[in-house]
């Protein structure tokens, strides 16, 4: 069998998207203002890895107006959700060589 | 409480190092190849991250001969089996949230 790490995705592994991705799932849609101050983010950081997720069909992005201000909110597709399930099982598998060996 | 990605190490987190460190605790030490092999890496892509590990204290990379072939060999410190502990308890975390989420 190959080693857990070699089924981990980079696209949804990397620690900021890796965190978008389980707040997204949690609600319908996020506010990008949100997910900035839940994942300690500047705006541009939290754009690029926004638009790496979007590129690879795991979150819709929205602009539109609350009032007169811009507000942008995040979905996860149902790419993303399984993306998402795929990485948890490979990391559930990873966690039990770690905790097997560490005894 | 902060969202349990915002304590991930990036050291420790990418996919490669984080296979590295999980099999490298898993004995007194591993040989390169075997690394090379299991994680089906190029020899560059390994020596740069191995370089990484050892920049952080994580790794210690022993270079030897074996009759006459060179041989190299890597160990986990204790900072390394402190860093990879507190990886997995933070991912722990993480997965308590989506699998909470995803009913």
């Amino acid at each position: 069998m190959t080693h857990p790490v070699n089924g981990l995705n980079e696209v949804v592994h990397q620690r900021t998207r890796l965190g978008i991705l389980t707040i997204a799932q949690e609600a319908r849609s996020v506010d990008f203002g949100f997910l900035q101050s839940t994942l300690e983010l500047t705006a541009g950081n939290l754009s690029h890895n926004l638009g790496v997720l979007e590129d690879a069909g795991l979150v819709r992005i929205r602009k539109g107006y609350e009032g007169k201000r811009p507000r942008t909110r995040v979905e996860i597709t149902a790419a993303g959700r399984q993306a998402l399930r795929a990485e948890i099982a490979y990391l559930k598998q990873l966690i039990a060589h770690v905790d097997g060996a560490d005894g």
